[in-house]
């Protein structure tokens, strides 16, 4: 039966050990800065009740929903995005934290969208949110987090920029021109597509409530202290000595119903203007999703894999940051023992064990082979040192695989010698 | 409209921060383990093509599967298991990459399951598999590696034991007694359910073969060699000290039909021997989920997350050594900012942001609050030290929070100071 080989999904990726790798330093250094940041990890469940997705976001996404009959029959859907899961569990929860809860996850999120370049059919996503605090204080310390995760990444001033709106802004904007409370869905709507619609169809639609798109754009362009959310947060970042990375842009609205206030987004203030990350207030959706039972003000933001690891290939100090790592870490290997007389294989084994047991990547090859295969075998394994054992065990000899330097010890003290040899940067041994 | 709040899926479990910080535990000892024994990580996708698993298992599986149909029209499986996934990700690249492969993988499965102790309908598993070496040095090295993983956990010796078996000893006897190769299968399966099965049913199927239930006892109980395989293994796991951990087992012969080898199974030995890990060889996957098109021997194991949880928390010693990662890990706080005088927000901002750049978890209080307060948050963050900034700035004032030892510093030189301060023991500060 000679089928042809099995393909992932398409949108859905393999992680080979190089890509994984990539995956890892992305996790890492969000949860390292999350940490540090004084965020609790959570984790909420890939499969939810559908409805959940459905109450929150008012069906925006359901087209996109990989959504399904489970064998109890309940509608479920895998997770296009984690702030409604997580909006159940702060109202579930709320009881047994100290409030705000300052809370991370990092998590892959599923939409039946077109592949493309970065974009895929699953992404993994770090979102970071606070809850339980209304005031300013918490979205500027949401965007400081936004701040640190670039530059923990090795983003530097002028690399990207967070561009922060306030949906309450254009609240007042709308009750100053008259328009009914139950027409704003609809107006910021068309805020949220103004540079990408067509002028006249943007002219007729603004006509409909009274407006131009002078008087929006020139709203836009001088926004003065439309915002007092906005000045506090601005205030409270340049303490953090933060101003520079901050610019008031009423321009941003964020497509989903459930923002409330403050909105903001990290641009890749380089070249494309992309959006790397973005978030805002949602004070009612947590009530929303309680049925009222938990009312709980919140702040939160995401980001995804796919954007950040294209902006950091494409910026020279941030690519060169993470290859460093890669290459710190992507070693799997501390020492390879080769085992230069097949008979003494039972001495490799002990030695390759007791090293492990002392926290150092050991290994050795498998099957017999000749010496300079395993030479060969211990330079694909990227291994620092050699570790030779021979016929004149239990005396060895160490090779630092990049200067060929060679070192003689003991079996009896070869644990501590070659941990001890680890800890040393990578000059030539003494012969 | 006050519908009652969503719960998560029978099954499927939240993960609040301590729960997150046990998951967590799991996951780094797996990768610590794996990573010092030279296996390198890899991921492949949550969401397969049926056919994969269905092709696989023989349909053992397909009971329980979370399948459905995609927007596409694609017929589509959350994962039972990873091994299917894997044999595809080598028969693609395994020309890339220098043999034998040692890789592992920690990620979420999911079987359609009545929910119970010790059983959800998504688990956490750890896999770990080598490819390409057909020899028992290479079951010899996975085993090995098990039972690094039991170690790093806390177990002990007497807390488990590897119970080893060949399927090759048994197809040896079945041909040794005049079975025809096509009913192994069928034989093995009267095996497995050895213990479980009625005995006059047990009795009545081996009659089927020409065999009676105390010839197959005989040979559990006496198997001598009849494995030269595990005669292969015993003798390297001795040479790493390991002997003490395994046994000869033939009652073991595993469930799934692609094993074509040596089996295993990590037991805990304590209580009530339940498996808490498994795995064997399987060398034939490989070719078969390539169509022909790529032949590599293999061998694997896999640990779920529930079984290794309880064990360890059933176990005082692993949860003890559980407990002080918990303590290490879960506190989200190194220094906890107490602004003593609302006016010097703006330097304790500033404090916070330069204690957070220089790696250190910090946190304040983000809407005033009377000191006292402040401090009970700082208490309940489980910060080592408050950072007092007050009136008297850039004075400052640096208290341990477990003996309230108190010591003066200054903002200028305040990151040096308490970097330093924390990587000294918590004894009291000379006041």
């Amino acid at each position: 039966m000679a089928e042809p080989s099995f393909q992932s999904l398409p949108g859905f990726r393999d992680f080979i050990p190089r890509e994984c790798a990539v995956r890892n330093y992305l996790f890492e250094t969000w949860r390292a800065v999350a940490r540090r940041c004084g965020y609790a990890e959570y984790e909420t469940p890939i499969l939810e009740d559908t409805a959940l997705y459905l109450k929150k976001s008012g069906g925006e996404l359901s087209a996109q929903l990989f959504r399904f009959e489970d064998q109890g029959g309940r509608d479920v859907t895998l997770r296009p995005e984690v702030t409604a899961s997580l909006a159940r569990l702060a109202a579930q929860h709320q009881r047994d934290f100290p409030k705000p809860l300052k809370w991370f996850e990092i998590g892959q999120c599923f939409r039946y969208e077109k592949p493309q370049k970065g974009r895929g059919r699953e992404f993994h996503q770090f979102n970071v949110d606070i809850l339980g605090e209304a005031g300013p204080a918490a979205d500027a310390e949401l965007i400081a987090l936004a701040i640190e995760t670039m530059l923990a990444f090795g983003f530097v001033a002028g690399d990207f920029v967070i561009r922060v709106s306030d949906r309450k802004a254009w609240m007042d904007f709308a009750s100053r021109h008259g328009l009914a409370e139950d027409a704003i869905p609809e107006f910021l709507n068309i805020i949220d597509k103004l540079e990408r619609e067509k002028p006249e169809l943007l002219k007729s639609k603004l006509a409909g409530f009274g407006l131009t798109p002078e008087l929006v754009r020139d709203f836009i362009a001088h926004p003065d202290h439309a915002s007092a959310a906005y000045q506090a947060i601005l205030a409270d970042l340049t303490a953090r000595g933060f101003a520079a990375f901050v610019e008031l842009d009423l321009s941003i609205v964020r497509g989903l119903a459930y923002y409330t206030g403050v909105v903001f987004e990290v641009f890749d203030a380089t070249k494309s203007m992309r959006a790397v990350a973005g978030g805002g207030r949602y004070d009612t959706l947590v009530a929303t999703i309680s049925g009222g039972a938990t009312d709980l003000p919140a702040t939160g933001f995401a980001m995804g894999d796919y954007v950040i690891r294209n902006l950091i290939e494409e910026t020279t100090h941030a690519a060169m940051q993470m290859e460093v790592w890669l290459q710190r870490n992507a070693a799997a290997c501390d020492v390879f023992v080769v085992v230069a007389d097949e008979s003494m294989r039972p001495a490799a084994l002990r030695l390759v064990t007791d090293l492990r047991r002392a926290g150092v990547a050991a290994d050795l090859p498998l099957a017999p082979a000749k010496v300079p295969k395993q030479f060969q075998s211990a330079e694909r394994s990227r291994a620092r040192f050699a570790l030779i054992v021979g016929a004149e065990y239990p005396a060895l000899k160490l090779k630092i695989l990049a200067s060929r330097a060679e070192e003689a010890g003991h079996a009896s003290t070869a644990v501590a010698w070659i941990a001890g040899r680890l800890q040393q940067p990578d000059g030539p041994l003494i012969a």
